[in-house]
């Protein structure tokens, strides 16, 4: 048994709105409401959905036991009435949104929730919790991709970030392209495959490198990837062909000029013999490191700390915000707050992304109220993920992470090549918000 | 059942390590890794340890149960040998380190493992999540509640940041001295206390906003705190206070240019005669805006995404290094690694706090195999967390979280009056690395 309850992932006043709220009668009014973000972070040319899928297994998981209402009730959080409510909950309404791995650009409509304002309003931690953290890693991890040509990326940043953040970051990751992760919970949960080298203190536990070197070939085989630094890199090097022969796997460097190291390197390796013997480059690389070891004979590359913070950017500013609720008479009526620099666009929002006819993406366009009218070659972008309380089928679990994978590769092709410019700029294609 | 394993939140590596080292024979060496930073963030002048009572309750979880050797073991990442050593395993050697909630510099040395090398080597990933997470959260505090000057700092981030990595931020912030957090699961699991206010999805919920500040009041009290920011500010301060008469707890600020506003919302709400309501502020406050917020009438400050983000720091650069480990005759021999930029020291390491006659910290000394001289006034560091697989008592749960957050409070006031300045500098003290 992994799973624990999530209907505590919840921000205090989350439960304290929905006792007012039942107690005012407002809380049965039919609601909708979005996530969405007001902008990229600076400089980003545009944004990739992730966390969906995690989004929706949670919901399952969105119950409140004996323990959790037993929590609130001797922490006096909520009256009587409202733990009856929390009891039997399980969320009835309805769930649209982009399909994850897709991307995003300002004020596109990501999450659309429509229940009664009581079963949507307790949800707003969770899914912003999600969305906001696995979306601002797959957002880096997609450029960290693009920089990298076609090598593969290897996500290693586990240790940078809270573990079971670290799970969501290898997910993100592999979503955005990445090619495996070091992350062995990410592989039990989400099948994602999982890799490994050595570390330094293997070499060091050792009386020497290559009793190291020799104990990690004889387990491990000669395919394994031995980690040439802890001492002098050249005499690393000679020793592993030494040990393993022509067959070993790889070499990984993990400091140092990288660069210049994996020129010499490689004339070394080429020199012995190891023409097919590979190399793995690691060491605090993000994108603009990757891009400048793109000239440089590397194989793959490890990247950690930058992958799991963002590069710069470790959350997305998506809010979740109510835009359309009944008054009483049953008629829909459009909100939005009139606050200063937080002014939001009332209406439910539909999304197309309009494509023209040499398949490149042309412009965000987003319907307030209303579907905007699409050409054949464009794609409606808000789907199915939960109906009337039933979790579509598809979006979780390794199919999810397969599928959002599929998804984010097909849309990025879409993209303008502009779009893989490391440079600061403005994002890749214009939200055009259309009120009718 | 709320507790799930921690055993794979581990790197794939360090299971393949143990593989070889066990072929190897290499595996039951003695060793001492050490968890320590070469560095603070960039212009910090100290670092806060948290998650050590975190790494406590998550060893008390690393268990391999029948669901992890089989994805194990399916998926090849282990030999046999290597799964039965891990069916039974019960990290069985000895932990020191740093209280939780003291500040730490470059060098010190955090957290001491002595075990075999197969039980260290297993907890590197976990051990590193956990502090590197826990401590940037907590150093990113400690220094907004400094600027606060002793008015009230709420934590409010969880939407921010990975639904787990929330509670654990909410957890440190509070060992930083918070004095409260919006989420419920941290309230739940460390007791902390958990307040909210309301969101403005409440008052355009309602066909007004008197109409929803009386579904307020009439459910949570007078004393509740209204979000008077959703249309007009004036507008809405005067319309709560007609709600809610004098006993108006407080009103909320999220937009606009909050110095002034706080300031005239203020001289309104005294005016009103509304003298006992506070005000107050969120909306992304770090800990340079709460220092220009300080000449403003403000009563509590609400910090969300740059808490959990750690202002620019979102994780600690904590390493695990193997410092010391036997020989074929049992002999401990100190090892490190000699790689460019990534040089380390071998030994084990002891700390003391160096103490002057008027109680102030002066230098962090380091001493590498042996244990510093200390004078009277001077404090030992290293404290006994785990002795013999036994995990020691008061360092977990709602008791540790109490006890870091005291140990916070002592250590910060033994720091000179600098370290409480905000621009970039160096450490407020030095390490010294004393070897013999």
């Amino acid at each position: 048994m992994r799973q624990q309850p999530t209907s505590l992932f919840t921000d205090h006043y989350e439960l304290t709105m929905l006792q007012a709220s039942l107690r005012s009668g407002a809380a049965h009014r039919r609601s909708v409401f979005e996530a969405f973000s007001r902008r990229l972070p600076e400089g980003r040319r545009y944004g990739v959905v992730a966390g969906t899928g995690r989004v929706l297994e949670a919901l399952e998981r969105f119950r409140f036991s004996t323990e959790e209402l037993d929590f609130l009730s001797d922490n006096a959080v909520v009256d009587d009435p409202t733990l009856e409510f929390l009891r039997d909950f399980r969320f009835s309404g309805s769930i649209h949104g982009y399909a994850e791995g897709e991307l995003y650009f300002p004020h596109s409509p990501l999450l659309t929730v429509e229940s009664t304002f009581a079963e949507a309003c307790i949800l707003e931690t969770l899914i912003l919790s999600i969305l906001n953290h696995d979306s601002a890693i797959a957002s880096a991890a997609s450029r960290m991709v693009a920089a990298a040509h076609g090598r593969p990326c290897v996500e290693m940043g586990s240790r940078r970030t809270q573990e079971e953040s670290a799970v969501a970051a290898a997910r993100a990751a592999v979503i955005a392209g990445f090619s495996s992760t070091s992350n062995l919970e990410a592989g039990f949960r989400y099948g994602l495959p999982t890799v490994g080298t050595a570390a330094h203190s293997f070499t060091l536990l050792h009386d020497s490198e290559r009793a190291a070197f020799e104990a990690q070939v004889a387990s491990l085989g000669r395919d394994t990837t031995l980690l040439v630094d802890t001492y002098d890199v050249e005499e690393g090097v000679r020793t592993a062909v030494e040990v393993a022969g022509p067959e070993l796997g790889a070499v990984r460097l993990d400091s140092g000029d990288l660069v210049d190291q994996a020129r010499w390197v490689r004339v070394l390796l080429d020199d012995l013999g190891n023409h097919n013997t590979r190399i793995m480059v690691t060491s605090d690389l993000d994108e603009y490191a990757i891009a400048a070891l793109q000239s440089a004979p590397v194989d793959a590359y490890g990247v950690g700390t930058s992958l799991v913070t963002g590069s710069g950017a470790p959350t997305a500013s998506m809010v979740y915000k109510l835009v359309s609720r009944q008054d009483d008479s049953g008629e829909f009526v459009d909100v939005a707050k009139a606050a200063k620099n937080k002014a939001s666009v009332g209406g439910r929002k539909q999304a197309v992304r309009r494509i023209n006819e040499r398949g490149r993406a042309t412009a965000e366009l987003v319907g307030v109220g209303f579907r905007p009218e699409a050409d054949s070659n464009d794609r409606q972008l808000l789907v199915p993920l939960v109906l009337d309380g039933e979790v579509q089928p598809g979006f979780t679990g390794a199919e999810g992470v397969r599928r959002a994978a599929e998804r984010h590769r097909a849309s990025i092709q879409e993209l303008p090549g502009v779009a893989r410019k490391l440079q600061k700029g403005e994002p890749v294609i214009q939200t055009e918000l259309i009120t009718r």
